[in-house]
């Protein structure tokens, strides 16, 4: 079998489900993996609005020719092949693909900020190459860029060990600086504040206040460990957040949306000497209050995630009691893809956070 | 009413349960607490046995004279009285004490060195000054030193936060990085070994392993949280821990008991690039094997606590689903406090864990 | 004597060199120093142009009248009396006067976040009571508030002690993470600017850019240990920086001066993985590019001074080579203390950097 | 060409300068170098006093035979020649070789305890392969391993680059959190302490004390910064570090030698709440006072160098006014290979810290 089939961006509003060639070893770091489950990010929805045209400009500039990019960079399978100097895995293994690819040897690499890899890795994977929605997938970096699956561990949890829980784990909660009795406001409850809030825990903050529009996501949200919920369209937000937090604001407020008015809810309601950790892809500037902040100590943070910390998640979700699996709202087949996408592009109506795709 | 019960140590195997004077403020920033709860620590055991002779030295030294010490360290209380430059609290307050007092401006408390301050402070109360096991007792440094005992709170919890939970968690699990998904030692399940274990799990160690030679004990840990135990009694401790950890060893070896041979395990069971954090009181030298430890890469911590956490602690603990609680193993009056020391001190035969004394 | 000279605020562009009461003990945590020398901050041009009308709005408030406010935050001095419970300073010492007061109790201080003391604390001298600009001043928290000064020390560094290099130190370097071999841009060379540009040096960064409007100040840089300067309005700075770094840009742009324009110098300049520390006192909100940084795993912060790091940078000044002393650039008497205000006021066309005043 | 000359260690007190074959490429991450300076470390001197005989037993194990092994893990040199997957370095690079090699993608290697690489990695050059004392050298992981020789650098140093000083100052320094303002104990002036006294100072400490036997180290050691030394052979060490002190013992006590009396001087110095550095390879174990230390709040590090701060190291070099480049007192050419050694075994009586020879 030389084809199969794949999700494949072609430009704003055009992705198409069709036969593609089955990718093949370039570098010798490289791996191929049969996937098994895969599933779809907010990016992707974004790549097929439209909102990233330098994909089809890079792949002019580099090969003269555009052909179409296999989405995603979520997923875990089955190596299928491995690159003459791949050390760590052999065909057989299975494996979480994380969403970050890294050389591991550059000056980024080497202080573990991979998703600045400089030779080539970082977030490539359904961007710059073709990536996971696909029944193979080419992984480049293998050794670095793999891992191995747990027997133990539930395999819709693995799928989320890609993207969604590094991410909220790194960018919303570490970079936040959360500890043991905190108080914590997640602006923000789709997959990516969800995975703040269920890796949040992991550190036992008292108070978990999590701030959306969409009701049944505030309902995911208490079952799923929050303390307090507000839904902006119809409470006072800064006033609502003083009240739980006695006036005086939270120890780390988390935005988990991307645009000016979530950001300008996290400066509102941060306590002095505390933390905003900005988790949101913004696609405006926004108003910084320094007039306001510069006296109040405090760190605001922003980041793609490093994937760093996927090894000690692996390892802390075999274990955990929280219900990470519950982000999974809705399966299909492969053969299905479209209705996922579908399914997930209208993700509040259909009470949908992450859709899981079981090849 | 100027007197009061209090327990009274006079000397090796001598303590009374007796009147005392009421005690009364002597500096603006002491404050007087009738108390509402107590608890027996392994220290006031160790002075009853006559390890601390230094109790009577100083005594003499400073004042000429010796007439006992009340002892106690740990407890719950209203307040009853406050010195004149007092601001942080009233008469009536209900207030956890903590075993650490701090004059809050010396070189080691404006660190958060609060065990070691230089004015005063320290761990004073029930050895250079009198303690908690008596129906009042005199604070010192109350500003800094006592903490709001909120309504929701377990009294019996904060009982433990005067001690056993910030020994734990800031000896044990701070010292030694506790952090999700790690593999982790306790030697000994005595309360301190439990108190790491208890907080230990307020960061979300995969693997806790807890090492004692008390059946029962094993048994208490498993209820609250270990995933593993073992009996040096009738199991080799090495073997069994390499085998748990796929011949790699712990992340965190924490030793709680304060012998050679429970320091001598941490030594031999951690890995590389990890820690070590000695919890325990030890009475002797042990043998650190330089020889091969050198190139291991580890940290190896000591300390008594600081009480540093104890605001932390008390937030996490009103929210927390861990059973801390579950310490309390008997209650009694505090009239019967005699029979609560008979019974701490046969704490194995007896299956005690913590005594909490009620007034 | 029962009154004293002081340089007193009574509301925009008036201030007045008149005889005050000498102050007296008030609470008996406070002392009374008589000082030796003291400086002039920028803060106090600030409340001299009426930048603070709340301070007048406070008095009035709270005492039902306004009869002006002695300025200065900044000083050394001797000790002239202590009240009843300060145990660290006695009648004679010699010592400096830190710009934060600090109760050492309440929740903030209790974590060195000593600006923000929720018990009277924080910046208070020359703006809520009384300053250092007279003859004598009532320190409150003397115990926590005063540092001896050595023998060996340079006393106008000591002076420098009471807020420049702190406020360089930790706000600009230590927020700002500053590490050997590091390639750090300092926007803004007043005197917080060069705080930063000498503490910054106790930590060895191999590439110091300098950046300011005044050709005079970016000599005195170079003078005081910069590598590199630019001059905003003779060089493109964004591209000047880019050509130092080799297009990586810097790894802590410091914004020393409070105004977008430097702010959004360094948003540019910064590299991916790094810091921004405002120092700034800024007077209005900012554009923030989250569109371009939330993906840059950045690390903002802001704040003033806790002076939690004074005693560290005492007893580095003692030994170190910096030339910490050249900040002084102007010397006056007391008797001259409008003279000096004078010359700070138009600092640029004076060359002066700080001005130093003694009695 | 295809031989080239060696150092070869035989076994016990045999060590051989002969021919041996020029490496060639075996992996494709390797590099060979040519050579162009060495030095001689304290662990050639033992391998050659037949401390190590485990690098023949492993040799012999792995081939079946023992034909020597080339001393040496120090060094820099011109790129010969690069393996198939080498994207860092190419042939004529400058380049300083570390001491350390690694793989970049085990479990350690991931989080920078490259001393601890779990593939073939580690100190393993001079040691389990042949090493840098010959004419060309080939080295494993060379994308991650090796350092591009920046032009302004001073050569001797970048020898040093490759062990002494990044050793120093992990093992020495950063384990013993040196901070400005601090005093510090260096028991132990040989090149790797002397490592410590230079790297140190790239952090400010107020106060060094170095402690050596040897009265020309000594004096060595004053010319390079420290500002106390101490010869235990005619002054009472304890009680010269309290008297310089104040009583109060050293912030960080950095183990420099390897053998328990000075550990023991370490252990009795430091002050409560502070850092023991072991920095020495040791060879028996010592004791450890924990009846004193356990309440003292302490740190205590091992470790073997990790090579992660040589990029950071080499910028500040490059720029730092500290005298790196004295720790060569002799220079020999590499056809005086055996005389350097003469000279490095007797360093005492010929007064040598580091031997720096030269191609």
């Amino acid at each position: 079998m030389t084809t199969m089939k794949a999700m494949t961006y072609y430009g704003e509003n055009d992705i198409r489900f069709e036969d593609r060639p089955k990718p093949i070893i370039i570098d010798p770091t490289d791996a191929i993996i049969k996937m098994t489950k895969t599933t779809i990010c907010g990016t992707d929805l974004g790549i097929w609005k439209g909102k990233n045209p330098e994909i089809e400009e890079v792949a002019r500039q580099k090969t003269g020719q555009w052909n179409g990019r296999i989405l995603g960079h979520e997923g875990i399978g089955i190596v299928e092949e491995v690159g003459s100097s791949v050390k760590n895995f052999k065909k057989g293994d299975k494996v979480i693909i994380s969403c970050i690819s890294r050389c591991g040897s550059c000056e980024n690499c080497q202080k573990q900020l991979y998703s600045h890899c400089r030779q080539g890795g970082g977030w490539i994977m359904g961007y710059m190459i073709d990536g996971t929605q696909a029944e193979y997938v080419r992984t480049p970096f293998a050794d670095n860029s793999l891992y191995l699956l747990p027997e133990g561990l539930n395999t819709d949890v693995a799928v989320f060990l890609s993207d969604a829980l590094p991410t909220g784990h790194e960018i919303g909660i570490q970079y936040g600086d959360v500890k043991p009795g905190d108080t914590i406001a997640i602006v923000g409850a789709g997959p990516v504040g969800m995975g703040c809030l269920l890796t949040g825990q992991l550190y036992s903050p008292a108070t978990i206040i999590v701030i959306d529009m969409d009701d049944n996501r505030l309902e995911m949200a208490r079952q799923m460990g929050a303390t307090h919920t507000i839904n902006p369209s119809s409470e006072d937000v800064i006033e609502k957040v003083m009240q739980i937090t006695d006036g005086r604001g939270v120890d780390t407020a988390i935005e988990a949306v991307g645009v000016p008015a979530t950001w300008d809810i996290c400066q509102k309601i941060v306590k002095e000497g505390q933390n905003i950790a900005v988790v949101g892809v913004h696609g405006q500037a926004v108003n910084l209050e320094l007039n306001k902040l510069w006296i109040k100590n405090l760190k605001i943070t922003t980041g793609l995630v490093n994937a760093n910390t996927t090894g000690m998640l692996l390892k802390a979700c075999e274990c955990s009691k929280l219900p990470m699996d519950k982000l999974a709202t809705h399966h299909f087949k492969f053969s299905e893809m479209e209705k996922a996408y579908d399914v997930f592009k209208h993700a509040s109506e259909n009470k949908a956070m992450k859709v899981v795709v079981e090849y």
